[in-house]
């Protein structure tokens, strides 16, 4: 017998078992991602980095997060390039949500049988990420598991650090009566849902990735469901000292969010008529014939950030968005309560 | 149709679907491993963690790994509360041969369908890893991703972040002619080499997890192969300053990882006959028929750390193995050359 697997790989490392102008781009992908911070360690054992110098106490904050089945619709359109980013964005807005900034990220992705096109398109989303929100792709494992994937299929999970000071933390201390919430729009299904989403639209839409989707001008199933989950840090990065308490929404949509941006003396009651559901939920509502009180809890609904903040605050924000091209709206209110989320 | 998928659960968080007393549980052994540096958000969406203080100018390392297919084995052996320590101890040991301590870890788990009481199986090991070394474990993900994993597969990797002061990153420069390699005992394949060994046993010599594994004394193939992987940092963690460069062995082995702690004027001059190699890749070699060439390079071959000091630093060295109770030999040295390997 002999070792023909090739078992681990750095994906951001020299050992990649492909071509080498492959891997020289992959190289070049991960370079491109250094910030100031950076102690790159390409083909080392670990990735280093430097904490912010001028931080006064400092708090690393991290989040590991993988992009759940939206990777089996990457992998059933053959387009690899965007799962990386969404992935990215999901681990910033983790951390945003507590007022941090990203350092750096790492990555994971494990194949059945490894192809080196596919990494370098997972490693091209993944830096475009990194670059978006400044944060340095110092490492990563890519690991070749034969029996526990079945090609095409492969898997890609994400770690974050990002560092707040320690007296900017945000918390939902500072969420009181009389606060709003603004939505910040989403790009689509961002990252969740996609169990339920991908069956609507095999099983009942009986639509492949290369076909049209219903409502969308003409894009495809692939672009409408790789649409990239988007980073809030550009919009909110500079506003974070106007911020009470976040949400990202995520699985569990904005009931299943938005609690843990509530202190237990603080309702929030988010007005569902405040904002216009985007198409693609609709669509799957209808031929999913889903109940809307779970459509509310599967998806994002068209909202993928809110923001708790007092009235001015409130105006602020949305101006950023605007700006930044994202749709916003004031979605509701805090009132006094025990912690609970009320859609009406 | 519903919702019945459950995306996203925070493995140290209270978003598990599972019994009360089973989240309980999970919850306690998460806060076993907390150190005076973690910021606790269980349940919160990131992890925090305060950067050490004192220190003066802290360099972060961090490592994304995962065990690769020795997870097949512990799901065919339905033993699941050893692979997240030795996956921990993978992480630390990549981090300390560049002089870094543990700060804290964060873990990924993704299931075809969750089974909470593997979960807490996974945890179990993750925390048991973390307390050794003194890392807090203060997140995690836990997916379910039917279609990507068939039930009861499931995968595992983490993340660490350590730290070491700027000017006390251990690098090859300080090693230099005449220096020797001092090697430390493997508990076994640590976490590298599986798919051979996996076919090997189960083709060559049909032995299934619960069979008795040959020379060992009566134990099982689950127990031999499912041996927790050796953190080399309470032995290492308070000589540092006497080492000038070491090699964790994982894929590649020796030749493939020793001469990334090479500077490019020195070669290595490994002495195969110097330790014993255990009976455990002795069994393989002769039921796999692999040639010795390929052991070396798929399997640890019963060293897996070697450290590259002078003579007083090795003696020194040595003697903390033994009182550690850890096998350990004078395996080689360094000389002139080129930065390449030799066994001889």
């Amino acid at each position: 017998m002999s070792a023909d697997e090739k078992l681990t790989y750095a994906s951001a490392g020299v050992d990649i078992d492909a071509a080498d102008d492959s891997k020289h781009r992959i190289k070049k992908l991960v370079e491109s991602t250094f910030t100031a911070g950076a102690r790159g360690a390409f083909g080392g054992f670990g990735g280093m980095f430097r904490v912010p110098e001028g931080a006064k106490k400092p708090l690393l904050v991290a989040s590991a997060d993988g992009v759940g089945t939206k990777i089996k619709t990457a992998i059933e359109a053959d387009r690899h390039d965007t799962i990386g980013h969404c992935l990215v964005n999901h681990c910033v807005n983790d951390i945003l949500v507590q007022g941090a900034k990203p350092l750096f990220f790492l990555d994971y992705v494990a194949f059945g049988k490894l192809i080196p096109s596919v990494v370098e398109g997972v490693v091209a989303g993944v830096s475009a990420g990194c670059r978006e929100n400044g944060a340095s792709l110092i490492g990563g494992e890519t690991a070749e598991m034969p029996g526990v994937y079945t090609p095409p299929d492969y898997d890609l999970a994400g770690f974050i650090v990002g560092w707040v000071e320690e007296d900017q933390v945000i918390t939902s201390a500072g969420v009181k009566d009389g606060d709003v919430l603004v939505g910040l729009g989403s790009t689509g299904l961002h990252t969740n849902g996609y169990s339920l989403a991908r069956r609507i639209v095999a099983e009942r839409l009986k639509l492949g990735p290369h076909d049209v989707f219903p409502e969308h001008g003409g894009k495809s199933v692939a672009d409408v469901m790789l649409a990239v989950h988007r980073s809030y840090l550009p919009i909110l990065g500079g506003a974070l000292g106007r911020i009470h308490a976040m949400a990202h929404i995520t699985g569990g949509g904005i009931p299943g969010n938005l609690d843990r941006a509530l202190p237990s003396h603080c309702d929030a009651v988010v007005d569902t008529t405040s904002w216009e559901i985007p198409a693609l939920f609709r669509v799957l509502e209808e031929a999913g014939q889903v109940d809307r009180a779970e459509m509310y809890r599967a998806f994002n609904m068209g909202v993928g950030m809110i923001v708790i903040t007092d009235t001015a605050g409130a105006s602020y924000i949305r101006d950023l968005a605007s700006q930044a091209g994202v749709a916003n709206w004031t979605i509701g209110h805090i009132r006094p309560g025990t912690g609970r989320v009320h859609l009406v």
